[in-house]
């Protein structure tokens, strides 16, 4: 901010560069709409109240909010690169984003860190950066970096980094595993995002006492109601999978419980899903169908999370406050109209020019020689299964006999499931029998992994499977299905294996025919052919996954191979 | 603060040293009141709900709420120590202090921010410094010191220091006068206290846009609103002479406008007044009895302040949080039962030991010899005299000729005032008529004087004006007393010439004595003898003042002399 083009602009000693005049402004400090002009210079509020400037548009009474702020997501989970979700959120009135590239980093580690840091600091949004906390995830699994608290603090000093991203290690902070604990102190000075599904009691309190202050794990209004008790700032999640607003929201209405210490996030939200709905703005829409006061929301939306985050010039039509605004045609459906950041209309606006990202993590996918032992599951009395169950990414562990396991295998339902890694080429690989996905034939396979991002790859026959392997090598990362040897379709997701180098425009329609696809070769309607798939890697959800190091019962956390 | 015996106390895997048990706790997070114990170990709160301690403490279903904090002070207004003012703040609840030393600096520099720090740091309060941004606090005196912004970056990394404290030069800031821009973009990533009493409209607009966060001169609810509006915290004061809590609690109440970018202050507090009445004890309770909900009032005390102050573990009772803590009997008289400062009770609690000052500090009066001509007042036509208004440190400006100046100085309703620069012994001196005063006999004199405290002294006479100035010399600065040669009462302020060393039970009725004195020698009873006076020299102030440098026309900003 300029200072001198600041206070002569508020004061009209030079006019405004743009004033939006006629508006309906919604005040986040006192809650109050208020009817006047908001006056704009060098990409910033100069002054709220009656202006004219170098360039007037009239909204006609329209109302005028702050940009919104997305408090709590992975932009990993829509698939697009960082400049292409940026432009897609803009549209949607989303102006900062508040990231954890937990995913990527994973794949690969510090030099991720940096690539997305400089993603960051390019992007049209305020991008911010949650530092990832847990690389690797678990120590079941092989990701493709490890991060420590040293390795971290490299980076802490960044102005996009606003502090330590969400510590699912609530576990190791209970019992105060050192390292954990390392983590946490080397933050101190920072925010320390939380997770922390279903905490209560005294175990929350410590985990609260630790320095944690958010949450957006939350599924229940008393479970939010318990960590506001507990001074913790609670994100209210919509994403594409996990969909908690209601049940809370409607324990806010009921409560009329309006906290300046909730704010609004998406965690993992898909490009498809934002195309439709939006990101925080289909929060906002639905906060207010449950009849939470449209105020609060916007205020949940904007002012509370820079709030929360400490980011002084953001969330308010306020002089001072950066000119990130969205012009909306009404309160109820929140229709937008316009959305300007720094100043400039969205509507005008061109797609920044692709960032470049480096060689490691364009050229993520390095496994070991496949052999053929791969995909060779030695005969067993009786076999642990993992059992899919519709519309969920829990799992449910099956006993199998030779018998029930050969009979599943011929009329479709079961399936092998191989996981390999694929960061540093190791050869660690484990495999396993899959019930409840549904394929009839060939394989299908994905580099995106929960949260390791191995390959995972699941089929009715070796040869496919190797196939499916071999072509996600190829592709460089991505998803994939292949039967009788050839490839049906493949998406290539270079960046990490994780995202696609396409336009939204193009990206959208890919996916959807590979689904299609997938659904065409067998998969079950009531099962997300590469989103179940993902997760059944990631060994902290029940009941039963695979890694690359074996088949892993997630009850007891030990290995059954 | 120990994270492992944080964890470890939180879940009772170690009991936490202190449990005070059977509390009706406020909840300044959700609004709540909820019953249940408080466990404290290592000075934190390590868990709220039940709670099994090594000590346990029954408060027998009384309230426990925050530690109180006091949102801007400038302690020199006690007239005592810092650590003296700490332990009577903190009987009256008060854990928390951000002061603005702009008095002591404005004496001492940079050698008085060092000793205040280090005051600061061996507090038993959270005391908490904002560096003065006006010093000097006009061209038209002579302070003891200069400090630009180079001279404050020099404390800005001082864990006691939260930013810059209050920019009285509104007309520097909307004149983008560049010296003051320069301090505020040093603190540009800090806070920065704002004093903008009724500054409105355009005006305001750039004062608030130019970083300015908070201000607490405002004496209206409208005033209260702009502010808000403009994304101002607003600190809402009641002092011993500015008492503006009233009007705006009542604005608050009607338009039941609570929010969080609202807390108390004292700004300048007597001793006498803070013993009688507490410090921001006081504030809570008028609110209350203004018709504020106790939670709203309790809130502006504690959480509101330490979030505009970005005071992360301060202002509610939460794990994690110090265990600042006020057991009350009830939330409506706000009585107090019990204070806790980091876990200890302050009724166990032993003055600390005085701290040792710098001999700058301590030895800080040093003037020109006075001569015959130092109280000699040329004759002139017409007299432009300072007026005083009963009850007010507003004055007028008065004209008198020869004869009606002769005729005030028989009644007595005319004496002389004299300000000498105490600093640097530069001679400096201006000697002037002062209407309304009242003194029928001797000199009143004080080292005093708002903002340069130079020394003021008022008489009937020259011997005894000059007798006056030498006692002042003699005891290092404080408030004195002459007649006909003699020394009628002195109260020494040796620490800058402002504050007394003596702990407050000797203080108070020393400074009541010297106070009745100066009422026997005449001063009028509708003029506070002392304080009033030391507003005399204060040239921002309406209407016309006395500096070291002559007469001042306070409205049209020149000397007269």
């Amino acid at each position: 901010m300029d200072r001198q083009k600041q206070i002569a602009a508020a004061q009209e000693k030079v006019l405004p560069e743009l004033v939006l005049k006629n508006a309906k402004i919604v005040n986040v400090f006192t809650g109050e709409i208020l009817s006047g002009d908001v006056a704009i210079t060098d990409g910033y509020i100069v002054g709220v109240g009656r202006y004219r400037g170098q360039t007037e548009r009239d909204v006609d009474g329209r109302y005028i909010v702050p940009g919104f702020v997305d408090a709590h997501l992975h932009i990993e989970s829509s698939m697009v690169m960082p400049d292409v979700y940026a432009m897609e959120a803009l549209r949607h009135g989303t102006t900062t984003i508040i990231t954890d590239p937990h995913e990527i980093v994973n794949v690969s580690g510090a030099e991720a860190l940096r690539d997305i840091l400089h993603a960051a600091a390019c992007s049209p949004l305020n991008y911010y950066v949650m530092l990832p906390s847990c690389v690797p995830a678990t120590p079941f699994e092989h990701a493709g970096a490890v991060m420590t608290a040293a390795d971290l603090l490299h980076f802490k000093e960044n102005s996009h980094v606003l502090g330590l991203g969400e510590m699912m290690n609530a576990v190791g902070v209970i019992n105060g595993d050192p390292v954990v604990l390392d983590k946490l102190a080397a933050f101190d000075d920072k925010i320390i995002d939380g997770h922390a599904p279903g905490l209560t009691g005294h175990a929350l309190q410590a985990y609260v006492g630790s320095g944690i202050l958010t949450d957006h794990e939350s599924v229940t209004f008393e479970e939010v109601l318990e960590k506001l008790r507990c001074g913790m700032a609670v994100l209210v999640r919509e994403g594409s999978a996990s969909r908690n607003l209601e049940a809370i929201v409607k324990g806010l209405v009921d409560r009329k419980l309006y906290s300046s210490r909730l704010a609004f996030c998406t965690d993992d939200k898909h490009l498809a899903d934002i195309r439709r709905e939006g990101t925080v703005s289909s929060n906002i829409r639905q906060a207010i169908a449950l009849g939470m006061p449209p105020i609060e929301a916007i205020r949940m939306a904007t002012i509370n999370a820079a709030q929360i985050y400490r980011l002084p010039h953001i969330g308010a039509v306020a002089c001072g406050y950066r000119a990130d605004i969205v012009v909306l045609d009404d309160l109820d459906t929140v229709k937008i109209h316009e959305v300007y950041k720094d100043g400039a209309a969205m509507s005008a606006m061109k797609m920044p020019e692709p960032m470049h990202y480096s060689e490691k993590l364009m050229n993520s996918v390095h496994i070991a020689p496949l052999s053929e032992e791969t995909f060779v599951i030695p005969p067993q009395k009786e076999y642990d299964v993992i059992g899919l169950v519709p519309h969920q990414i829990l799992t449910e562990k099956i006993h199998m006999t030779q018998e029930e396991l050969n009979a599943g295998l011929q009329d479709g339902t079961v399936c092998k499931i191989a996981v390999i890694e694929r960061h540093h080429a190791t050869g660690c690989h484990a495999c396993a029998y899959l019930k409840g996905y549904g394929l009839r034939k060939g394989a299908v396979g994905t580099t995106v992994a929960h949260d390791s991002h191995n390959i995972i790859v699941v089929g009715t026959n070796d040869a496919d499977m190797r196939a499916a392997v071999e072509e996600l090598v190829h592709i460089k990362g991505g998803y994939t299905i292949v039967s009788d040897g050839a490839v049906v379709d493949s998406l290539p997701l270079p960046l990490g294996g994780l995202m696609s180098a396409l336009p939204a425009e193009e990206f959208i329609p890919r996916l959807d025919a590979i689904i299609r696809k997938a659904y065409a070769v067998g998969v079950k309607e009531n099962i997300d052919p590469f989103i179940t798939l993902s997760f059944t890697a990631l060994p902290v959800l029940p009941a039963i996954r695979i890694t690359d190091q074996g088949l892993f019962d997630a009850e007891n956390f030990r290995f059954l191979t």
